[in-house]
């Protein structure tokens, strides 16, 4: 028990269209002023953090679509005037935190990213990859739930890079630094960059996410605990099977009076099995203390990549992004 | 309801070292009879189904070893003696089978290797290819388990190529033939196998294996309900993720008196809900009718892969088999 860490996610509840970041901001600090409080050294935050989930809504208003980025400059998010008092409480309390929230570059490009920063340092930066949704709205009505990250974001160009958190070296028994990956929720559906994570030998999975029910052929009762299930499915089998541990969390509750978010925060450990998890539908600070050396098991001996990997094998995974189905046989 | 089939995991309970095949093949029979009385059209079974599970014993004696290979000729395994009979039965119950056996090519290669055999013709052939294990005993000791797969087999030279069932093609639906593919056990834990037959359009996975428990470290009762929930969950996200049916077979129950091999054959549906499962540890049929056209919702909407995928970023996947951590900072 040397490489020993506390860690949290910290899920985030409602957030209406219109709330003004100070309010959303003055929530995540209450939030860490708790995982101070319980000497967590980590916290990971939801995705598109510092606002309602945009996406949902056809907007035409280009000052309204604006408004829901943050303008982040070369030396790195936490130096952004409109999110600075979040990173200023982090540094303030040794917290490091990994955060997903609407990014808008210098140069105007947008995208769904999250970044790890360590005492006002981005150590680590992701923009998601796997975007959902569409393009176009299937409806432009008000109070209808479309999904059109395709629409708001760019497909994020930085890859699956994975990073090491220097500042959680001394906390965890000073002999290396943690390896941490980040993804944002439907990335973590995809194998693909799990995988590209776990080829780093990644140790600590970031995920923030922020998933809508899709209630069409089911009551919402079901349609909220079918999402329950699929979000749980996939995040322990691709933390069992990359040998990591996984903080995940999520923005919950029920927007604008839509259909609901699903909460599901929870840490898993590199077994696959959840440690901790959220037990409201609100702010809530789940917090585990976990050892690194148990991704060890899965790491160097049940998917020891070298020994077991055959990536001869693998090609049309790399070769091309959709199916080719084999021909159907001549009549006999 | 237009591709709808009715199908079966013929599960397989203890077999101890030294049964005649003729034992086996009368039971593997007794459950093709049960699954044509049930109108079955397609029934899995597991994994090394004609014998005990050799790869747990280090053996010496090179006429044993020889033993539990079927010497496959070149038209097929219908075709070779040891086991016609269970192929002529089939063939004669009109039921496609998909079943693992150690196969021993003409020129003496010896493979892990499932077939799918339809009226007494090779449809699909794999050769397992993520082999667990090790090369060498850690036990030579008789009554010990060893995993010694890499030993007794070499990886498989076939790929992951999914075939067209045309014999299926009447039964549920006649616009196309169903799209079926294979892995043998340890591979249902590797990601990259599963997305190759996904890329191809997969809809109906079949999945042999034979599980011992690992009771080093907890006791034998929690060892089983650990292997069963890793089993679980690897099956049913990658069955989800890659929007196809899966139905996986069991070799279970306590050959020899040594430790537990698990159950848990099930039939699970693309949305990774498990539809039928297993009720025992002895033979027996898992029957299920399943509607192909299930598979759309994942296929077309949730995991499009044309639209969703970004192959520009799975480089690692294909490029190498271990893992390469990224860099320890300099001290600072």
């Amino acid at each position: 028990m040397v490489r020993t860490l506390r860690v949290a996610a910290a899920q985030v509840g409602r957030v209406d269209r219109g709330t003004p970041r100070a309010a959303v901001i003055a929530r995540l600090n209450a939030l860490l002023d708790q995982a101070a409080a319980q000497r967590v050294k980590l916290a990971v935050f939801p995705e598109t953090t510092f606002s309602t989930f945009f996406p949902r809504y056809w907007i035409e208003d280009q000052a309204e679509i604006s408004s829901y980025f943050e303008k982040e400059p070369a030396s790195g998010i936490a130096e952004c005037d409109s999110v600075k008092a979040f990173f200023d409480k982090a540094k303030a309390l040794d917290i490091d935190v990994a955060i997903g929230y609407g990014e808008e570059t210098p140069e105007g490009t947008r995208y769904n990213t999250a970044s790890y920063v360590s005492s006002g340092k981005t150590v680590g930066k992701y923009r998601k990859i796997h975007l959902p949704g569409t393009f176009e709205p299937f409806s432009k009505e008000e109070g209808v739930t479309n999904q059109l990250e395709k629409y708001y974001f760019k497909p994020g160009d930085l890859g699956f890079t994975a990073f090491r958190a220097p500042s959680l070296k001394k906390v965890c028994g000073g002999k290396k630094s943690p390896i941490v990956g980040q993804l944002i929720c439907n990335d973590r559906r995809w194998a693909e960059g799990w995988r590209v994570y776990g080829l780093q030998g990644v140790e600590i999975m970031c995920i923030g996410y922020l998933w809508g029910i899709d209630p069409d052929s089911m009551t919402r009762e079901e349609a909220y605990k079918d999402a329950m299930f699929h979000h749980k499915v996939v995040c322990q089998a691709h933390a069992y099977t990359n040998a990591t541990f996984l903080i995940t969390t999520a923005r919950c509750g029920v927007d604008d009076g839509l259909h609901p978010l699903i909460s599901g925060s929870m840490i898993v450990d590199p077994e696959g099995h959840i440690v901790a998890e959220n037990k409201t539908e609100e702010d809530e600070l789940v917090v585990a203390e976990i050892d690194l050396d148990a991704c060890q098991q899965g790491k160097n001996k049940t998917f020891a990549f070298a020994k077991h990997r055959r990536p001869e094998h693998y090609g049309p995974i790399c070769e091309r992004a959709g199916v080719v189905e084999p021909e159907e046989p001549a009549e006999q």
